[in-house]
Formats: C-alpha cells, sequence, structure tokens
C-alpha cells in the first residue's frame, strides 16, 4: 500500500491540510474530531454516493465521538442553486446543527460546493470538511477555498472564500467512477501541468494510462502534485486578484458550453478540455504561444479520451457568456493563455479577440 | 461646525475605516473612489431613504467619476431575507455590476445587513461601503463585519463575516428620523455604556436630552465613543469566539420578542431595551451583578422613552427562541450578564436559570 501523503496550503495566518491516501475513509473521523473538535457532524451528500461510503464515514465519525447526521441532496450540477442551499439551512436547524457542528462534504464538485457555501453562511458560518469522491473534485474543487452556487444566469455567480478545516482524498474511492468521470477529472489534472509545471506535464505524458486506470503508485503522487500546484497558486493569491485566475484556463468559453447545455450532457471537465484547447490554439494565432503548444496540449487531451472541440454553439451564446462572466473586468475580459506547455498568463482582451468572427453559428443559421 | 472625526477598527492584516462627521454626505463620493477605485456603484436603498438623500449621493458619486445605480428594496426587516438577496444578486447582473464595482447600502440597519451579504457573496465578493441613516445602524450595526438575512425560524441565522471598505456616519442623515427611531437607537449606545465603560455611561445620563434633541457638539463624541466600544471589541474578537459575545447583552430574549412579533411594531433597539433590563435584574437575582445595576440601566432606559418590560408572552416563545439561537453551544446558551455598570461577562446558563418557572404565560393563558 502506498505511503500516505500530506499537504498544507499555507495562506499566512491560516492552513489548510490535506491529506492523501488509499482506503482511509475509515480513519477520517479521529482527524476530524481532532481537527474541529466538533459535537456533530452534518454529512452532506448525494443518494448513491452516500449509499456506497455512507455507513463507513458514519462509523468512522461515531468511532471518534461525533454524532453524524446525513443530508442528501438532488444529483447534478443544476441542483446547485439557492434553493437548496435554503432547503439545506432550514434542515440543519430543525436537526440542532449549531457552530459546535461541522459540514462534511462527501462527493463530487458540486456537493463540496454547495455544502461548502451552507458552512460558510450558516450562522455566519461554521467548519468544514472536504471528502471529494470525483477525480475532479480531488484535484480542483476542494483545493482553495471556493465554494458557491449557480444562478439562472450562470455558474458560480453566488459563493464565498471559504476554507475548510481539512481535506480528505481517498483515492480508492474513485474505483466506483466511470471512465468517463475518471477522464473528466484528468482535464483539470492536466490543466494543472499545462499553465504551471511541463515536468508535471512530461510525466502525464508518460503516465496516462496507468492513471486512467488508477493504479495507486501512479495516481497519488499525481493527486498530490495536482493539489500542491493548486495549493501554490491559491497561497500565493487567495482572493483571486491576480495569479490565481491562470486556473480558469480553459473555464471561460467551458462554461458557456456547460451553460448552453443547461449542465447537462457535458461534464465540467469535459468543457474545460475543449476551452483548454481553444485558448491554446487561439494563444497561438494571437503570437502569444510557442509554436508547437497546442498541439502538444491537444495529443494528450484526446489520448485522456476528452473532447477536444467547442460545439458549434451561435456564436451569441459564446459572447454572452463572456459579459456575465464573473471574471469580466470593465470592458475587457482577462482571458488564460498559454505560452507554452507549463507557463500561463492573463491578458486582458476584448471579446473579439477571444471569439474572432469566424467562430460560432450565426443567427440565421 | 463640529470638527471631523476618523476611527479605524484594527482587525489585524486589514483595518476598516469609520469617518464622523456633520453634514458630509457631499463628500462620500471621492471618499469611495479613493477607497476602492470603483468605477460604478450599486446604491442599494429604500424607498424613502433614496428619495431624501439618493439625490446627494448620486451627485457625490458622480463627482468622483462613478457611475451610480440604483437599486431599492422593501422597507422592513421582514424582508431581510433570501428572496430579496436573491432578486438583488440577479438586478446586480442585469445592471452589469461586477468585481470594479462597490456595493453603497444607504439606509437602517436591514438595508446594511442585506446589501452586507449581498456584497459579501455577489460574485463571491466585492467592496462595500455602509451609510448608515439611522442612529441604530450608525452606532452598531455598521460597525463589526456582521452581514446577513432572516429565517423563517430566526434573526440572522444565515449570514457571514464581511467588513466594509468604508463606514461613513454623517449625523445630520439622523435629523429625518421620528424620536422614536431616535430612542430606539440610543438603546444600543447604552448598551454600549453598559457592558463596557462606566464613564461613558455617565456622559449618557448627563447628556441625555441634547442627544435625544440630535445636538452635533453632544452627539458626535457619543456617536465616536460607541463604534470605538464596538470597534474595540469587535478587533479582539473579530469571528465571536469569545469576548465579541457580550455585544449581545438583551439580544436574544430581545430576539424573542421581534419573532413573536414577526418583526412588526416593535423596533430592534426596542426590543434590545426590554432584553437589557431583564438581563440586568436577573443577573442581580443570580446573584452575578452588584446592587443598584439593574435599577440605574432601568433608569436610563426609561428616560430614553424606551420600554423596560419584556411583553407577556407565552413562556414557549421565550424557550424557542433560546433554542435556535445562533449563539447556542451544546445544552447551555451564552447569556451575557451585567456585572456592574461599564461590566459584562458571558456566563453559560440553562434555559431554566435565564428564564425562571415564574416567567411568562403559560399555555392556558
Amino acid at each position: 500500500m502506498p505511503r500516505k501523503r500530506k499537504l498544507e496550503i499555507d495562506l499566512g495566518d491560516r492552513s489548510v491540510p490535506i491529506r492523501i491516501g488509499w482506503r482511509t475513509l475509515g480513519e477520517v473521523g479521529p482527524e476530524i474530531a481532532r481537527r474541529t473538535g466538533a459535537s456533530d457532524a452534518a454529512i452532506v451528500t448525494v443518494r448513491s454516493v452516500g449509499r456506497r461510503y455512507g455507513a463507513d464515514l458514519l462509523r468512522s465519525l461515531r468511532s471518534a465521538g461525533i454524532r453524524a447526521h446525513r443530508f442528501e441532496v438532488p444529483d447534478g450540477d443544476a441542483t446547485k442553486n439557492l434553493r437548496e442551499v435554503e432547503r439545506l439551512y432550514r434542515a440543519f436547524l430543525s436537526r440542532g446543527i449549531d457552530r459546535k457542528s461541522v459540514v462534511v462534504a462527501l462527493g463530487g464538485g458540486m456537493v463540496g460546493d454547495l455544502a461548502g457555501f451552507v458552512a460558510a453562511t450558516y450562522l455566519r458560518g461554521v467548519p468544514f470538511v472536504q471528502i471529494p469522491t470525483t477525480l475532479l473534485s480531488m484535484v480542483d474543487a476542494s483545493v482553495g477555498g471556493k465554494v458557491g452556487v449557480n444562478l439562472p444566469e450562470g455558474k458560480n455567480l453566488v459563493g464565498a472564500f471559504y476554507q475548510p478545516s481539512l481535506v480528505w482524498l481517498d483515492g480508492a474511492l474513485l474505483e466506483s467512477l466511470s471512465p468517463r468521470l475518471v477522464a473528466a477529472g484528468m482535464a483539470e489534472v492536466i490543466k494543472a501541468a499545462a499553465i504551471r509545471d511541463a515536468k508535471f506535464f512530461a510525466r502525464l505524458e508518460r503516465d496516462l494510462p496507468r492513471l486512467l486506470a488508477l493504479e495507486p503508485a501512479a495516481l497519488l503522487p499525481v493527486l498530490e502534485r495536482s493539489c500542491a500546484i493548486k495549493a501554490d497558486v491559491v497561497s500565493r493569491d487567495e482572493r483571486e486578484s491576480g495569479l490565481r485566475r491562470i486556473l480558469n484556463f480553459g473555464h471561460t468559453l467551458g462554461h458557456a458550453v456547460e451553460k448552453a447545455r443547461r449542465y447537462r450532457g457535458v461534464l465540467h471537465g469535459e468543457a474545460v478540455a475543449m476551452g483548454m484547447v481553444y485558448a491554446a490554439r487561439r494563444s497561438e494565432e494571437l503570437g502569444l504561444a510557442s509554436a508547437g503548444t497546442s498541439c502538444r496540449l491537444e495529443e494528450l487531451i484526446c489520448r485522456a479520451e476528452l473532447p477536444t472541440e467547442l460545439p458549434n454553439l451561435s456564436r451569441k451564446v459564446y459572447l454572452d457568456a463572456l459579459r456575465v462572466d464573473k471574471k469580466r473586468v470593465g470592458q475587457k475580459i482577462g482571458y488564460v493563455v498559454l505560452r507554452e506547455i507549463g507557463k500561463s498568463d492573463v491578458v486582458e482582451l476584448t471579446p473579439a479577440e477571444i471569439l474572432p468572427s469566424s467562430f460560432g453559428r450565426r443567427k440565421g443559421r
């Protein structure tokens, strides 16, 4: 069995511990007790995940003297909304969840974002622990402290920066994922390498088959490095005023696709994969990236069986997304470009520069 | 004209500037521009306040090159809820409010709490300025960074700690208040003195008539001292884990009254006044306060024409309030008691200790 790995996100006055291991869910209870001193835990999860892992988690919490309460939310990003937030507030109240309680998010990014936002705002904030169960949420959503929900107008338009007391990564939880979901998570791993670490990118090129097969010896160091890259960026810029924006590589137009599809049929990682390939190509076209960069990125994404082309939606869909994107500052859009593999930058571009006039379907169809 | 007064709430890595003056609304625009660099301002206000002061504020913002957008919310604490929060999010989006914008709360505590919570969570947080227009919000709500909204189950059960970039107190805005509203605000001034500063309490006893008449020379130093007391407590305990709880003096049962009245007919300051007198008497009865403390407090509250008796509601109303109170920790309630004038403490008491069995109407009526 591979050794356990520890990582700390250093945020000045605070530090967020990340624990990475294999088949470690049974050990999380005592660690939560030690970190939060909670008497009660409000476990937020979706039905399928709760069925699979809920009993182990409850047992582990009880072994540490924590009373556990389970709260189910409907699956799917479409229900990451204010209605669910309010329902959880009121369910928490009715079960006596108070400031001595901890909110435990057991699930994918949607559960972490939603439960995290509730934790950040219920009684003006209660402690919060992330137990991500998808690759995407392990390497991305559970690191960085971004929590929030969607509005009909767009993704994550409401939220907060709220750091968990503990992030618990048990790689074995990924065994129940479909290959498609593993691949979608790999998109954010590839992103982390592409924007920040050429050597790590080369490692992914080498180990991809073993990673997609979830071999622990290959997987755990990759989980660690992905989290470390994100943690490093976040710790330098917790509030997303500068550097952190590079983490949005591929996301601006990816969001447009997710929104046009109403968050159905396309996974976040898939949308990001398309957005990254587009952004890399556009970076080259604008003379911002070195030649060959986009092809190399595209090849790895393709090998991971991720889509590489943005769908031919109407031009307006993409333009509208730029307009309500929360990264918008004034007229120009802070768009993340790739300079080369392992190096990225935020460049202020006009919508027309991001989307050349040939891009997207015209109204007449 | 009295001199302008400056105060800083020191929170370690951040500092919240409070500016106190008389007829200074016309000067706020350039200060907001300097503090936030905002291109746009989302002014959140209620109709009556917007009519009276909106034009002056807009002019001042425009003089500083800031585009101003006005958003009206319905008056009254009953509409400080999640529905209004969502309405504001979506109205902000439709008017293009982004991260380069500042949210300006122009109004009483309800407007500040609501607009502040929206500012804290819209796009994961945008800058926020408080321009309180009631005495209550000048000395209490706008200092300390607590923002939030009510749930049907109780007051302020949802919220965040979010510090404004600027708090602007223009004492002349109080001239349009009814005597009843001035008195209600005075309740929190008296609270600040009672829990923390015996000398200040004596000053209030001396100056009360001039304060109720809003004489600037008497009023401005009292605004400053009230804010300073709260700022001092908050800066020692921003997250309300210890000392800060003394600011809840009179609030626990006050909330019960507000809730039973559905936030209508009784002003927050009035409810707090009743709660303070009750808490002071109970402190003496429990042997926690020196003799005479409650009478002296009651006299000042009475002279301010504030109510001194909790209404004879059913016992269950008061007990229920203790149960969902967000200050609840486990079985006991952290209840703020007065030791003497100028000195308070949080004591863990059972509901039965806070409410002796003789208190409140029985079911049979």
